[in-house]
């Protein structure tokens, strides 16, 4: 058996198809982001703005997170020591699952060491605690939900993309009696779209179904407290199982569920990617509960992304450049072709000091591929005068087309 | 749907079986480890001593951990803000990758954020490389294995722990053209046992099959710079991937395979555990690599930890207590029934001030209920002598035999 050669074919299939990726290193210097160094294949050291981030508020640098780490490093050390069960429950994991539960409205919160392994682990125990669970899964869920619904071969049905008439008829056709769930999105990521959660929660309603959302594009972002898209209509009580992030608007790292008490009690006790794996660094939950409680009240950092947002979006359709735009703070920038995507990106980086990874298929359809931007509020009127000017003289050099691929 | 009244039912039948959970809420005191407080439920804080933590080193206290991690948040700042693709890579991820290949003498290392995801990623997207592949898998394999081998329904083959005649006459059996894997651990963490390594090496060489090892209990401590079992007894060359934690010896957080260039390419390239998850904060990485770098020259801890744990298995076995001893660092003191186990370890909690946590079904064989201590070189002679003291008084007072469970 030539193992070799097999993973010659594996790798080569992705250099065929310009999907091999190659990752960019990268070095933040604290109280700079979004500025960056770049150290090149060649070993060079190059200043870059990074523009791809999904530390969306920069709160990764913000000292009340810092400081809290820092604090619990002094206090407590390095690591957990320990499963959650096994001396890996600490009193740090306990005000981080706290400020999660408040900031949701739920009775209880349940920390894992990252949200893909939240959604992974979740959605592929609710299976063992529903016996002939059918899981109606929304077309553009992340790997991660997709990953955890696929694990233990349990029912699941795809529905359109955001289309409630596909759902609902995909759930009529449905044994009435079986149990069901309905997992979606809240802000999907590649388009920077919203899901009609109110929508989705009456056909649950009427359906008798549990409802599970992924709020991790959203948590820190939206809502009056940071609570995500369904604290922003007022709707979470009507969501089950709200899944989000510390790793992106929170800027640390881990991942959680939000739910009632017996539900995370079961997801705790039945979930094998939270039973056996180390618990989170005590210093990384302090730094996700500072940043969690601080974003309940600073509405500024929201805003101020909101509108880096509106004026990257105003500046850039200005020109005619084809973005996407559901008034979300994600800017997806189409060019449709994943060579010139790529080039884009690499002409960015290396010209222009500008750091901006290319999507390409499967991430995103084919003809669709992109670069995807994300303003925040530590990027300045500098930067984002820029950005504007690079992308409209690389736009015009490659002579892409402007306008006609937006979405 | 009555969705509650099913949660009602998974959670009894743990309440019933004597397997619910309750974790013990600890706060580790920097540099009094094992020293820590406990908060009771009654929100009382008491003064106890850990032994069942993974932090089997003391690492996770250690200065040039602490130094490292506190450098790299001023530095840097919190989280990583990204995937190891987008913007998540940086010089941090990138010389820690770089310590554990040296480590363990292979081309390259590739990080995840738990040694669980890297088990469960690796292991479910090797069938995806080599079609076909069948993957043999010790019958004692941890969670984490068995999650991944099971995950995208490959052929799976279970042969009996370290039993290579099993092993032999289940491969024999099989098509010799098909992509053979023998998945397997080095150091067993419920009976603290050992692979035979060489020899599962060999059967894989008369097969042409792939080996997969789980170091997770053995990295940082066996070998002469920490690389272990397959260090210690030279063999890392003979092992296709090498499994290791960040969390346990390392006193941090995440985990990682060391393999052939190609190999982690591979696994990097097509792993959605690897791919679409935010990558480890900086100063975890960095934590982490002075960790691995410390342990690499620093042979006295692991020797300390050898001598404690020879010490308290000679004290326990002189007063009759049944312990189990393959002669690695793991004491497992069997009690052989799931209700006296978790007795004793509440009459630990409670009176003595020493934690251990109960280990029971399906962790381990019904009738094998234990204590799981593990000694380290932060636990002097005066907690020693006091463990000591505790059980023989608590084994005689639960008038438990003597002597007559050990395995």
């Amino acid at each position: 058996m030539n193992f070799d050669a097999k993973l010659d074919v594996a790798l080569a299939r992705l250099h065929d198809e310009g999907r091999y990726r190659t990752f960019i290193d990268i070095e933040r210097k604290k109280g700079h982001y979004p500025h960056a160094i770049w150290t090149t294949p060649e070993g060079e050291e190059k200043d870059i703005t990074v523009w791809c981030g999904n530390d969306y508020l920069g709160m990764g640098q913000h000292p009340v997170v810092l400081d809290a780490m820092h604090a619990a490093l002094d206090a407590t050390g390095a690591g957990s020591g320990g499963t959650r069960n096994i001396s890996g429950t600490t009193v740090y994991h306990k005000r981080l699952e706290a400020e999660l539960s408040d900031l949701h409205g739920k009775e209880e919160a349940l920390l894992f060491t990252s949200a893909y392994i939240a959604n992974d682990a979740t959605l592929s125990t609710l299976p063992r605690l529903f016996p002939g669970l059918i899981i109606y899964s929304d077309s553009l869920n992340h790997a991660s939900m997709i990953e955890g619904i696929r694990r233990n071969g349990g029912e699941k049905r795809i529905f359109k993309h955001n289309d409630l008439d596909d759902l609902r008829r995909i759930m009529a056709a449905d044994n009435p009696d079986a149990p069901k769930l309905i997992a979606f999105e809240s802000v999907y990521s590649m388009d920077g779209d919203f899901a009609p959660i109110e929508a989705i929660c009456d056909l649950a309603d009427e359906f008798g179904a549990l409802t599970y959302i992924d709020e991790v594009h959203a948590v820190g972002m939206y809502g009056p407290r940071g609570g995500g898209i369904a604290e922003r209509y007022g709707l979470a009580h009507r969501v089950d199982i709200i899944n989000g992030t510390l790793a992106k608007a929170f800027g640390v790292m881990g991942g959680y569920i939000a739910a009632s008490a017996k539900m995370c009690d079961a997801v705790r006790s039945y979930a094998p990617g939270f039973i056996f794996t180390t618990s989170i660094p005590p210093a990384v939950a302090a730094g996700a509960a500072a940043s969690v409680a601080h974003l309940k009240t600073d509405q500024n950092l929201r805003d101020e992304q909101q509108t880096q947002a509106k004026i990257l979006k105003t500046r850039l359709r200005g020109l005619g450049l084809p973005i996407i735009d559901h008034g979300s703070h994600i800017v997806p920038l189409i060019v449709g072709d994943p060579v010139h995507t790529q080039k884009l990106s690499n002409m960015l980086l290396q010209e222009h000091g500008m750091y901006v990874q290319p999507i390409n298929f499967p991430t995103v359809p084919r003809g669709t591929e992109r670069l995807r931007f994300t303003p925040s509020p530590v990027h300045g009127p500098k930067e984002m005068d820029a950005l504007v000017k690079a992308l409209d003289s690389l736009w015009s050099h490659c002579a892409l087309n402007r306008a006609e691929l937006a979405g």
